[in-house]
C-alpha cells in the first residue's frame, strides 16, 4: 500500500487508530473455544466491529507462533481476511524481524509476498545491511524500532553514542539508506517528551506508536508532539479494545473502545 | 539440555561444530524436489550424513518461515526428527526474536515448548525486559546478538557508549539480568581479534560463531582467542556444508565438508 492511500484512509475514517491483534486463548470469550479455530473467529469478530474505526490491524507473530502450525494458519486466515474484505486497511507484521541480508530477504518474502502483510516491524541492531533487503520491497514498508515503550529501552536505546542517543542515532543513520522512503518507526507513547526530539530528525515519517492505554501513555500528549503535515502517526491499541469485553458481547465492546480512541483522534484532525 | 551435556558431548565427538540449516529451495538438489516435503527431506539427509560430526544444528526461521505453513511444517518435521533420532544434539532457533515482556514470553513458548528447541536466538535492543522472559525457562539457552559477522555490525554494535562499545555494553549489561547463566552470545568470527576482549567480560559463556567459511572468518584464529576453559565455542557453518554437492551425493559432500572442520576442531581441543 502506498503511503498517500494509508493518509487518504485516515482523513476518510478520522482515524489513526491501529488495532493489534494479540490474541492469547486464555484471555479471548471462553465460548469462543469451541470453534474449530478459536483465534481466527476472534479475530474476524473485531475486525468485523472495528474496521470502520481503525485504519490497521497489527497482529503480533508472536501470539500465532506460540500456537505453532494452528497458529500460523489463524495468522494466514486473519490476513487473508483483512486483504479481502478490507483492502484499504493498512496492515502491519509485527515480527520484530532482522538478519544478515539473504536471511532478511526471506522473512521480507515470508511476510510481503506469502503473508501479503503491508508492513512489517525489524530490530535495528545489525546495522543498514540487515535492513535495506526489506526496503527493496516496492509498496511495502518497514518500521523499525527507535525508542520502545517498555522500561529495557533505558538499557541501550537512550544511553548515548557521541552525545547523540542511541535511538537517535539509529534514527539519522537509516535515513542515509537506500529506500528509507518506505521507513516507519516505532515509538513509544510512554515518553511523549520524546517527540520533538524526533519530529526533529525525521519530519515526515509515520511512526507506530504502542504503549497508549495499558502501557500509560497519553493519546493528547503524543498527538501534541508527534503529529506531522501529513499525520504520521499510527497509535496502537491492543488489549484495551480486543479485551474490553470477555463475555458474548465482546465485539460490542470493542467497538465502543475503538470508538472512543476514534473520536479523541478526530478531535486533533481538526 | 544441559551445558555440562553440550561439553561433555563436545569431548565426546571433538568437535564444536554447528551446522545452518538455511535451507532454500532454489539451492538444493533439485531431484529432492519431486518428494513430498523436499526441505525435510533435504535436511533428514544432512542431518544423518553430519551428526557424528556435529555437536548442534541451527535452523534459521527465515528459511521456513518464506514457505508460509508447508515451511512451518518442514521447520516442525526437522526438529522432531532430530529430538527424537539424535537427542544429545543440541539444538537452536535461529530467530533472533525480542520484544516486550509478555510477547517475549510467547515466543519462549513457541520456540523452547511448542517446538521444544534447547536455545533460540535473541537481539537486544529492547533490553532486559524482552530478554528475561526467556532466560526463565531452565534448561533452556538464550543467544543473545552481541558481534554480528555482518558489514551493518559497524552501524551501531561498535559504535561507543561511554567509551565501551555497545557490544560490550550489551555483554556486560545481561550478565546482571535474572538467570543470566541461561545467556549465550552471538559473535562473528570475521572479527576474531576482538575474542580476546570479550573473553574479558564473558570468560566462560558459550559463544555461537557464525562466519566461519562462506562469510570468510578463521576457525583458527576464532580459537586461539575464543576458547574458555570449557570449550565455550559453537562454529557455526551452513552454506559450506550444506551445499557443498549439488547432485544425487549431496550428503556425502556434506559429510566430507563437515569432517574437515571437525578434524580441525579436533586439534584445537587436544
Amino acid at each position: 500500500m502506498i503511503t498517500e492511500l494509508l493518509v487518504a484512509e485516515i482523513k476518510r475514517k478520522k482515524s489513526f487508530l491501529c488495532i493489534g491483534l494479540d490474541v492469547d486463548l486464555n484471555k479471548i470469550p471462553q465460548h469462543l473455544l469451541k470453534e474449530e479455530d478459536p483465534i481466527f473467529a476472534f479475530n474476524k469478530a473485531i475486525i468485523d466491529a472495528t474496521h470502520h474505526l481503525a485504519v490497521s490491524y497489527k497482529p503480533n507473530t508472536a501470539f500465532y507462533e506460540a500456537y505453532g502450525i494452528k497458529g500460523w494458519q489463524s495468522l494466514e486466515k486473519t490476513i487473508n481476511y483483512i486483504n479481502k474484505k478490507y483492502p484499504k486497511i493498512f496492515t502491519i507484521a509485527d515480527a520484530k524481524r532482522g538478519d544478515i541480508g539473504n536471511t532478511s530477504t526471506m522473512y521480507a518474502k515470508a511476510f510481503f509476498e506469502d503473508l501479503a502483510f503491508d508492513s512489517v516491524t525489524v530490530a535495528p541492531y545489525m546495522g543498514k545491511d540487515s535492513i535495506e533487503p526489506f526496503l527493496a520491497f516496492e509498496d511495502k514498508h518497514t518500521i523499525m524500532l527507535a525508542l520502545t515503550s517498555n522500561q529495557g529501552a533505558f538499557d541501550f536505546q537512550t544511553k548515548k553514542i557521541d552525545n547523540q542517543e542511541v535511538y537517535k542515532h539509529v534514527l539519522e543513520t537509516s535515513k542515509s539508506w537506500e529506500n528509507s522512503k518506505n521507513l516507519m518507526y516505532v515509538v513509544g507513547a510512554t515518553k511523549a517528551e520524546y517527540f520533538t526530539e524526533i519530529r526533529k530528525i525525521v519530519p515526515d515519517s509515520f511512526l507506530l506508536v504502542p504503549g497508549v492505554g495499558a502501557q500509560g501513555g497519553s493519546l493528547s500528549e503524543v498527538c501534541k508532539y508527534g503529529l506531522s503535515n501529513q499525520v504520521g502517526l499510527l497509535i496502537n491499541s491492543s488489549r484495551g479494545i480486543i479485551y474490553a469485553g470477555k463475555g458474548i458481547d465482546f465485539a460490542e465492546k470493542a467497538t465502543a473502545a475503538a470508538s472512543i480512541l476514534q473520536q479523541e483522534m478526530a478531535s486533533f484532525l481538526r
